[in-house]
């Protein structure tokens, strides 16, 4: 049963406080970059060398030298000699003198002598020659090297999940391999209803495909029935980094799980001033962290990106998630209890209004599928009343 | 050489109409929901029951009828005697009298005769007796037969990509199986630059991941040289339902790709009135689809997003990807050319402000890096002054 709930922010802080107690080991891959996306980086990465390395046709043109071409116009086209060309494969070599120019493609090496590019649009060929009727400014469709990113410059920070953008920024400066770590988080759920499949895990399942997509590893433990020894052998199957625990965490009698990790180890928290995930707690067996969250698919979402990914984050020095808002206007009011946190899963309409969904248990279902974001109402506030803007959190998965 | 570009409306209008010259294999797979998640459903999926199935408890307490306890105050205490539990796994199953009471657990039948929960926090227990002294609510903490969501309603629609949260919802209503559709997008970019590895090949990694998150399946079909035999043979390697050649797209002598599309298939449309991407083309090669895209990354992603997924999408009869808005304000004017759609990558700084990167050949990795999404620019507009509130789309990757 539990008395004493805490705020989040106390929560969060006896979390952060007991790093000093936690036997963290960081297991590191270092792998090919091209395998990256959806891992999570172990360490900042820089460019190795600026980017573009050399100066650059940012089109398919042709490179002269402006100056040679500063008063051309219609009545007074100045005709360029076309002495070669430049692609990404085979540079032209040669310095470009007056009234030369080459022919360059995208990303091709800009000729010395050149300090501008005259885009296909605007070329008009002659046989050898290229008509010039309009001036091109110096440094006209060039890129210039490390105009884009210098060297040193950073493209990741450690604990960020790595996009298929920042595969392409690995790539293209140069960075062959990177290190990525492997963070394995246990799952194990309890009650004796899970396992006679009268009640379906399917927060198991939640929270395992979420944690993939937040670049974890989860490892499936399965189900434990409503005693210590079930709990233990099936906890202490595999080797694991941090541990969850759903289920048991409730005020009812089924506090099993809670009473399991103060017997074998310690608790630091149980119940915290939030809804829904109100039933969070935190454990240390044997340096392992063992989180206890509800297990209600909704709480223990709300526990996971509240509670649980940020403290793993700050415990292993990563840097936090980056989060979208959208400014909405809520179409139905919101109450609050005073003293607690809520997160009302909201729907956005059309036009940017804002529809609270449920946020009893009842909700489950019709929830789950119409939201699209998060309204975080704080501790101070007893809620939002119709036609408020308010600021959406919108969901990550 | 393209020399006339169309707009982007004029070219889905053009794919659209394809579609009866395409020969769309639909390959779909049913397989066990648990599987499902990132996975594109095949059909409509409805729920099978009403859900709750029966009346149960929102919470952990005590089941009444409220009736008996109307009066019930701190001065006036209400004695109800406990006569049994009822829990997910074991419901209750007599009926319930006047000042009978039952335990119950979250998820548990709520027993005949109760109407109400009492919550274990409002809870006073004496012995064998609940006091209560504040009255409740009829239907206070139950939630309802079909409340949440009814038999019938839709739980996904065809082309969705099936999220955590989807998935949570097709357990509980116990969905067990689903079809889901396989869509093969082989990819062969061209380019001797690239086989020469002088240019970095960063596009097709960056297309393979993104349409991994697409739900499709890609097909990594290597490079061809810049000959029609080497492009011919690798491109039939293997069935797929949908071709995509980056490279040798240009205004420029690589046109080789759009070529060989010509002479081996036939041109729908090539050059489209965008910015980045405007190279796009689409052609039919024995009724399979050939999208013929900008080999430069960024130009990729916009061909892929407002071109290659959409038409798809409506070829197979697939819902649209819901997209996420955000208003901001622009700290720097944005330009456009008059009749060209632009696609200005935006990185969205703190208080709703939305700063411009570059659009120009140049910016690739700098603007891939900081990108949060997207600020369209319609064709009859000639750009944004400083200042300016729009809708910035946020990244689907």
């Amino acid at each position: 049963m539990i008395r004493d709930y805490i705020s989040l922010d106390e929560a969060i802080k006896i979390g952060r406080e007991s790093k000093k107690e936690l036997e963290l080991e960081e297991r590191i891959f270092e792998i090919n970059a091209q395998y990256a996306v959806g891992k999570i980086a172990a360490e900042d990465v820089v460019s190795p060398k600026d980017y573009p390395s050399e100066d650059k046709s940012a089109v398919d043109g042709y490179a002269l030298n402006s100056k040679f071409v500063l008063s051309a116009s219609n009545s007074n086209p100045i005709s360029m000699r076309i002495i070669g060309i430049s692609t990404p494969d085979n540079p032209f070599e040669q310095e470009l003198k007056g009234d030369e120019t080459v022919r360059v493609l995208t990303g091709g090496r800009l000729p010395r002598g050149a300090d501008s590019v005259l885009m296909d649009e605007d070329a008009i060929i002659q046989g050898e020659y290229l008509k010039v009727i309009k001036g091109l400014r110096p440094f006209q469709n060039v890129s210039f090297a490390g105009e884009d990113i210098k060297k040193g410059e950073r493209i990741l920070s450690r604990g960020e999940i790595i996009s298929p953008a920042k595969l392409v920024a690995l790539m293209e400066t140069g960075v062959r391999n990177l290190k990525t770590f492997d963070l394995r988080i246990g799952i194990l759920s309890t009650g004796d209803e899970l396992l006679s499949g009268k009640v379906k895990n399917t927060t198991q399942y939640l929270l395992i495909e979420t944690l993939k997509r937040y670049g974890y590893s989860p490892v499936n433990l399965g189900i434990a029935a409503d005693n210590y020894g079930d709990i233990f052998s099936k906890l202490t199957k595999e080797k694991t980094d941090v541990l969850i625990l759903t289920g048991g965490t409730g005020p009812g009698e089924h506090d099993l799980t809670v009473e399991f990790v103060r017997s074998t180890g310690k608790i630091l928290f149980h119940g915290i001033k939030m809804r829904p995930g109100r039933t969070t707690g935190l454990g240390i067996i044997e340096g392992t962290p063992v989180f206890m969250i509800s297990g209600l698919p909704v709480a223990s979402l709300m526990a996971l990106e509240n509670v649980i990914d940020p403290l793993i984050r700050y415990w292993f020095n990563f840097q936090p998630i980056k989060d979208y808002y959208v400014k909405a206007k809520l179409n139905r009011a919101v109450v609050n209890t005073l003293g607690f946190r809520s997160y009302v899963r909201v729907r956005l309409l059309e036009n940017f209004e804002a529809e609270p969904l449920k946020v009893t248990g009842s909700g489950v279902i019709s929830s789950i599928i119409n939201a699209d974001g998060i309204l975080t109402v704080p501790e101070n506030v007893e809620g939002f009343p119709e036609g408020e803007e308010v600021n959406i959190k919108l969901l990550r998965c």
